[in-house]
């Protein structure tokens, strides 16, 4: 096969998680080279401009902009941090999925860990206590497979834990902004049915992008929609839920609790630790708080450079991309 | 349709458990009672020799010896302590699955709570750290979905809990006295192939009842050859899993860890609170310690009441019973 030898720069810290063991996956022909997040080393910004390929998660006025790349591939799903008016008319710019598998476990954990007590009866069994010994009228656990899965949007995540929790005897609700049919849906919504769906479920999982439409799609009056004991799960993004609402509603117990892994405040290169929110979550007992982490696994890493290694094969031998989010400006 | 009226009594605080909202799901005609485990209570012994139908787990020589009962039923899947030389030869023996989906819950909480580590992170971020969060390299997580799972048998339990892991992506394996062929099964041996099944997985789960065949029968050989990283579990019954074995390849860390819910020791009516083993696994960290609750929820209770409502209905229609362990004797 004729194949163009391209030259591929891995761009900061974020893309390095992908860096380890990527040659195997490519032709030999191909360069790949590693550059820092600041691009300060010598001869690393000529390395950038030059690059057939740029691997990385962040473009913005700081950077070159005269870059040589028909390739800009995120190694992740979202693309917020890539300035798109910056990219050249020539590039595509493309993404990487690979995390349904990881979400969908850190889901089916967080929903199950509600329904059997593992940590408090390893806890007391350690100290002869047979707290939740079977036959015992009081040590009654509830079973997730008894309860019913909300899914707001349907796209990869959404469908890769519609299948979980399906097979762990779940009903499925979806509510989406088109109609959906799917083998293990068994009834959906569109969004002006949001209120309903939400009151359907015992456990509602947001799994949307962050986009004009979501912000704020899950406002007080949708969680006021939720059953009193039902919990709410986001690994999408943070704003889709509306922050004051989703931590009033907490403190209030209104809603059963929360599994929030998406968050609305982050840690910045000069601030590595700060809270998620505005709001004192860390104050209430009926959330469980995780630093977007769900997606986050070797199999995750894995699947993405699979990914790369894919469109870098097909970029090369002149064939069409993959996961394309905007093709070449004509 | 022509029933005849039966006399039912739910047989102590076992079988109390099964009582609560028993007579709407049987014909209005039949009489249900209330003994204590003791029979110590006026006229007890006499309700127990005169029911058509007891409910209860225990049957012994300090008990009634001439029942009039055609139909004992065990509210549970074990009938370890009704002594079968007791029985009338007009009784038939019948017990209760329906743990089966509890059972699977507990086995992939338990196999989720190794890979995703959502206490250790919520408990960080609730102070301001970040400790898991996608994109450090040291927060890469493994993924259940990646790994194969080990079944030794393949009944009811076995069964459920493999169509649970399938759709977690696991490779699934079987050990099983006779072949076995099943749509959700990659890879089974008999049990003459026992060390190359341990050998091929990375969490077996024990799911066998205690019989002459299965005591002592993972031990210290099969444990050796199990992965160094593999977790075993046993969901089935402690003895089948040689306990001194057992402790020294956790003591000396020769496998990767063990999730133990079914024991060596257990309370007694006089002893509420004991540990588990004369071996002292509280004190190793490589193990979490259940007390025998796996299959102990509201859903088990339900679903075994509806078999037990099934089987009264089927004896007062004459019609032949369901989960038959011993019939009349002829």
């Amino acid at each position: 096969m004729n194949t163009q030898p391209l030259k591929i720069v891995f761009h900061g810290q974020n893309a390095a998680n992908f860096r380890h063991g990527f040659e195997a996956l490519i032709a030999p022909e191909h360069e790949v080279l590693d550059l820092s997040d600041a691009l300060d080393q010598t001869g690393e910004r000529a390395h950038y401009e030059s690059a057939d390929v740029v691997i990385g998660i962040k473009l913005n006025a700081d950077m070159p902009q005269s870059l040589k790349a028909r390739l800009f591939h995120a190694p992740a799903a979202g693309t917020d941090a890539v300035n798109t008016a910056l990219l050249p008319a020539h590039c595509t710019l493309a993404n990487c999925f690979g995390h349904e598998n990881a979400i969908a476990e850190y889901v089916i954990a967080a929903l199950l860990m509600r329904h059997v007590p593992l940590a408090r009866a390893d806890q007391d069994l350690r100290a002869q206590r047979w707290t939740y010994w079977a036959g015992r009228p009081t040590a009654l656990r509830t079973e997730l497979g008894e309860q019913t899965l909300g899914l707001v949007g349907f796209g990869h995540i959404a469908q890769t834990v519609a299948g979980r929790a399906k097979a762990m005897g779940m009903r499925v609700h979806v509510a989406n902004r088109s109609p959906i049919s799917h083998a293990v849906v068994d009834q959906s919504w569109t969004l002006d049915g949001l209120h309903d769906f939400m009151g359907s479920c015992d456990a509602v999982v947001v799994c949307l992008p962050l986009t004009e439409n979501t912000q704020g799609l899950i406002d007080a009056t949708a969680i006021a929609a939720m059953r009193p004991d039902a919990v709410l799960l986001n690994v999408g993004r943070g704003a889709v839920i509306e922050e004051q609402a989703l931590y009033e509603a907490l403190k209030n117990r209104q809603i059963g609790g929360a599994v929030i892994d998406t968050w609305y405040q982050y840690p910045t290169p000069t601030q590595a630790e700060c809270a998620p929110s505005r709001f004192d979550f860390a104050s209430l007992d009926n959330v469980l708080m995780t630093p977007h982490m769900s997606g986050w696994t070797s199999g995750t890493v894995r699947r993405r450079q699979e990914t790369l290694a894919e469109n870098i094969g097909r970029l090369s031998r002149g064939e069409s991309l993959i996961n394309v989010l905007r093709g070449p400006l004509t």
